[in-house]
């Protein structure tokens, strides 16, 4: 397994795994989606995307870039793997990739913000098993019953 | 004293105020200002302008807006008061101004989101006695030492 730099040919892929997921409403694709065409067409949009390849073709993408007006922070804002590939280590490859590409520019903060909809449960356990505590809840964020979770790490103490 | 809508012969006094207050750095001025100019050039940019006019003039400003991808949740993104007019309770008026605003759109819940630094104490104060309980901090959000601090109000509840 490689990660690499996300290239126009990999979006038909990346559409069918976030579509595969089913974690995502229809609005939600489509802002990834527009997120992927963004850091493809300007390396200035500060979205940093990046797949991880397998020899049977891309597994998993997730997009990262500074947070505005913040010194050092990033955020992730996409992380996603084929439902048929989850559990084979791709999305804690593409994590540790994100974190090691955010220090190398200079980062120090990266925040992970994701729903509490029961739907990702396993989402969330993730983050916590990868050093992601939960730093904040925004009750109702989403809509009413639906949670906005901050998972936050700091990279410099992780690595020191 | 009356709230309008912003115009654009307002540009330079919020510029003025926004430099005035002494609580943001210049490229979180030139970042308000963004937000002006595009709220200003497009009706359809989900910046919602708003001035506070008394005889002598514009005395503030406040800008509110959806949150993508939620339902019914806005963000009061900037709000602001000429320092020689603090205390008079143009800040108020504003804030509740951008409630009722967002309860007319169909709205329920507005986030504020502002910065530990020393300097906000103030504003951290006014949210709070204007029923914004802080519902999350982001240690190390800005820079380190720096925090996120998010403030909301379920206006629905307030209302009732």
């Amino acid at each position: 397994m490689k990660i690499r730099p996300m290239e126009p040919r990999d979006r038909d892929r990346v559409l069918d795994i976030v579509t595969a997921t089913g974690n995502f409403t229809p609005i939600e694709i489509a802002t990834a989606l527009e997120v992927v065409d963004e850091g493809l067409a300007d390396p200035e949009s500060g979205y940093f995307l990046f797949v991880a390849e397998e020899e049977s073709g891309v597994a998993g993408y997730e997009c990262h870039g500074p947070t505005p007006l913040t010194d050092g922070t990033y955020d992730l804002y996409w992380i996603a793997v084929d439902p048929q590939t989850q559990g084979s280590g791709y999305g804690r490859a593409l994590l540790r990739f994100a974190e090691e590409d955010v220090l190398r520019r200079g980062g120090r903060l990266l925040l992970i913000e994701t729903s509490s909809q029961e739907s990702y449960g396993a989402t969330i356990r993730f983050y916590e098993k990868s050093g992601y505590p939960l730093v904040a809840r925004i009750k109702g964020f989403y809509r009413p019953g639906d949670d906005k979770l901050i998972f936050a790490r700091d990279l410099r103490e992780a690595e020191g």
